[in-house]
């Protein structure tokens, strides 16, 4: 928010009593909020905008905008910021100089894993970043309660107090499940949304006629799980906005824009997103600045696909006095491009202050600091030994359910096969590719571990594991033998994950 | 807001678990979320939508659309409730008919009336309408201090409560000079405002330039007041919506849409508004039906003129979620319509129920209940003898200001002339039109009588007097002598108003 001696700076500067902070003289603004495209110079105090009109009013700093056009910088409007593997600090010198000044995020991974404190520990620091973050307040966590254990919980007390933050913008996708079997905590969350002026993200993967409309009735204002055209218009006449997604993995935004060009769907409604998309496609690729690049290729004007990047965005997260234009009192976000059929910011202003120049991030990437607790999150009470993943049996052989993977596939089905049983305990079968796969808890809650077998994961010796294992990041490993699972679990312990 | 028990009745609906109440059916949906105009089933349980495509589900009662246009409900984006002269609970056979079903008022003359407790009274009053209201709180009651003493004041506490109120979308219309003097109470109301998530109305009468720029810093979100569609776009650019204005006096429609017409000029920052219009021109002219037919005519589409008067409003009051549009979750209100030309609504829904039928009001109007004391509010400590109008003097003749009235105009000026002083009183010359005007304080705060001379009255002989005198409602009264001018004030406190 403004505190109200920003506000009477602004409003002084405005009235011409006091000199700008800076002018970019020279841009043709593209003004998203009126729908046109005119000459203009903007001015800028305490890091907001006065007007794009400025021509008239003096300024400290004066820079050449070499009749570029100045663009609000674009919103990722649906991402979970830990999955970009990267700590928050360090996404500047890859969102900035694609354009991306403001990151949506669901930080559901670090409340999964260390609660309310771990919510607070990450929104503190980025209040010192060069790109805003607003936070969409995850509504599942635990995702799936009962079935794995958690290091936190985001109950509806907590949900209800993080949602009272100025940044909080909305429930983060609840799923619906939760929806359809009317759970209390969950509708609850819904209203507590609602009732401080906020929205509610979908998440209706694959929900058609009445599971829809269910899902709509339950307050969700939107979704980011459509995959084509078809899924996309059934979600707008049933009045939720498609966050149009192109992730690492997730890529809707052709099926979907080029049904959007063909019908001359009205684009108001439409916005993008990336959920998870990884470090080094960032770079190479780019970020929301490639799904408006591949929007205007695909036939939708320039000025739709900003708008799309920008003001719908804003809109719909109801923040547009604060971004998504560059309108007096907005922050002064602003990209400075050649080419509007070709997006590339050449120059990228955040409030007020240039961070990229030439296409490069020149601003100084500021020093993670975080809670020495938050590196200390692996706690194993049981998983150190190759006993703990012995699974009983008796006779020779055993009926088991087996995990198929498929590759490059999130999905995955389940098939019964027949593993030896030797010593009394069933043994994985690596001949036939069949593992041992388990999930130990790692947040030193119970010491659960979870023993199932997986097929197709191609490891022939030893074993292998993470602690990156969606949503609850417990330790899941999947081994040739119970000794080199428990050496897997006992480094990542010793790591820290 | 929507209790647990609505939202599971209205899941559970959706899932087709339980019937629909109503279905109407053979409808063209005007789907203003989604921008296309298709045919539909409009499915309602407990007064809310559950889908406009609801075909494939039960219902214990299915009316026939006939094949006519379906569309959401009308809203007036700016109107005082009060300057209709007609209490809430009879203005609802005047605005159904025509369609609208949503005023987002500023009932800025009962709280200089009667204060947070009138503001409170009225309040209770309106759940029982017919229709939705929605408070624009507002931000300037007193709206002189100093000049006038007024019944009530909302200072910042008081606005700060009511915006927490689920039925307040904004802080009601702060006008520019509150603003370029950066005075703190009026700044600090705006925070409160956005503090909470909602949004603060302006009123930015014929500024322009760098007023116009510090206004728009100030945080204010839209303007009603454009005359033309110059002025129009001078606020469209610098992100403030333009709620374009029909009143009995103010006439802005024309001027503005010819413009928006001509220029292809984005509608989405476009919506409808009356200010003040009276319950006869409402009956014979017409309401925001009035404005779409004609914007229609001026040249824009059903479909943008219908979204001006629904879904932006909606949507530039952050309630998209209760209104505004026919999807799933929102209030049922519903107009069918034959022509989407010249809309005329045959029928009309509110949360559900049929309230027009034939283009007839069939509702029932509910009786307005208020408390004894709000029937009770002038009480006068002088003004009741012809003696405390007398103006005292010295000499012959005095040199007095008289304010010049112009037929027809809110405006005036003021001149210098020279009246008689009779026994060490001026008094007033008939004969010449120039009459006595005082203002007799009526809320029994400390008896203040302000006495001037106004010419071009046309009154003869005996007085004239109201205690409608915008904004603060004193007593104002004009008179050839003081006898009469106090017979007034004295009947009107008999009266009590």
């Amino acid at each position: 928010m403004i505190s109200l001696s920003e506000r009477k700076d602004l409003i002084r500067a405005a009235l011409g009593q006091v000199p700008l902070d800076l002018r970019i003289d020279r841009v043709q603004v593209v003004n998203v909020f009126s729908g046109t495209i005119e000459p203009g110079s903007i001015g800028i105090k305490g890091g907001r905008i006065v007007t794009p009109y400025a021509a008239d009013y003096d300024a400290n700093v004066v820079v050449d905008g070499q009749g570029r056009f100045a663009l609000p910088g674009f919103i990722d409007t649906h991402v979970h910021l830990d999955s970009t593997l990267v700590v928050p600090e360090f996404l500047s010198q890859l969102l900035l100089p694609r354009g991306t000044t403001v990151m949506l995020s669901d930080p559901m991974e670090i409340a999964n894993v260390a609660g309310l404190p771990g919510f607070k520990a990450l929104f503190h620091s980025i209040e010192k970043l060069d790109y805003h973050i607003f936070l969409e307040v995850s509504s599942r966590v635990p995702t799936a309660p009962g079935l794995e254990t958690t290091g936190g919980e985001l109950d509806l007390a907590d949900v209800s107090e993080i949602l009272t933050w100025p940044q909080a913008v909305s429930l983060g996708e609840l799923d619906p499940s939760k929806v359809l079997e009317m759970r209390d905590e969950y509708l609850l969350k819904v209203e507590a949304a609602l009732r401080l002026g906020k929205i509610c993200n979908g998440h209706a993967v694959g929900r058609v006629g009445k599971e829809l409309v269910a899902y709509a009735c339950g307050g969700l204002a939107d979704d980011h799980e459509c995959v084509d055209y078809e899924e996309a218009v059934s979600r707008l006449q049933l009045g939720m906005a498609v966050l149009v997604r192109e992730g690492s993995t997730e890529r809707n935004l052709d099926p979907i824009l080029k049904g959007v060009v063909e019908n001359g769907t009205y684009s108001h409604h439409l916005m993008f997103c990336t959920d998870d998309k990884h470090p080094d496609e960032i770079l190479e690729e780019g970020h929301i600045d490639f799904m408006v690049n591949r929007a205007i290729e695909l036939g939708l004007t320039p000025m739709q696909a900003i708008q799309m990047a920008t003001i719908n965005a804003a809109k719909h997260f109801r923040i547009e006095h604060l971004i998504g234009s560059l309108s007096p009192g907005r922050w002064a976000d602003i990209l400075l491009v050649d080419d509007l059929q070709h997006i590339s910011p050449n120059q990228v202003f955040f409030k007020g202050k240039i961070v990229v120049e030439d296409g490069k991030y020149i601003g100084t990437l500021p020093k993670p600091e975080y809670p020495d607790w938050l590196y200390k999150t692996v706690t194993l009470k049981s998983g150190n030994s190759g006993s703990d993943f012995r699974l009983e049996a008796a006779g020779d052989q055993a009926e088991v359910w087996v995990i198929d993977l498929f590759p490059d596939q999130i999905i995955n089905t389940r098939t019964q096969d027949k593993l030896r049983v030797i010593d009394g305990a069933v043994a994985p079968d690596p001949e036939r590719d069949i593992l041992k796969l388990a999930v130990v808890e790692r947040h030193g809650k119970n010491g659960n571990i979870g023993v199932s077998f997986v097929k197709g994961f191609g490891l022939k010796n030893g074993a292998l594991a993470s602690s990156i294992a969606h949503d609850h990041h417990n330790i899941i490993v999947a081994g040739t033998n119970d000794d080199d699972m428990a050496l897997c679990a006992k480094t990542i312990e010793e790591m820290q994950g």
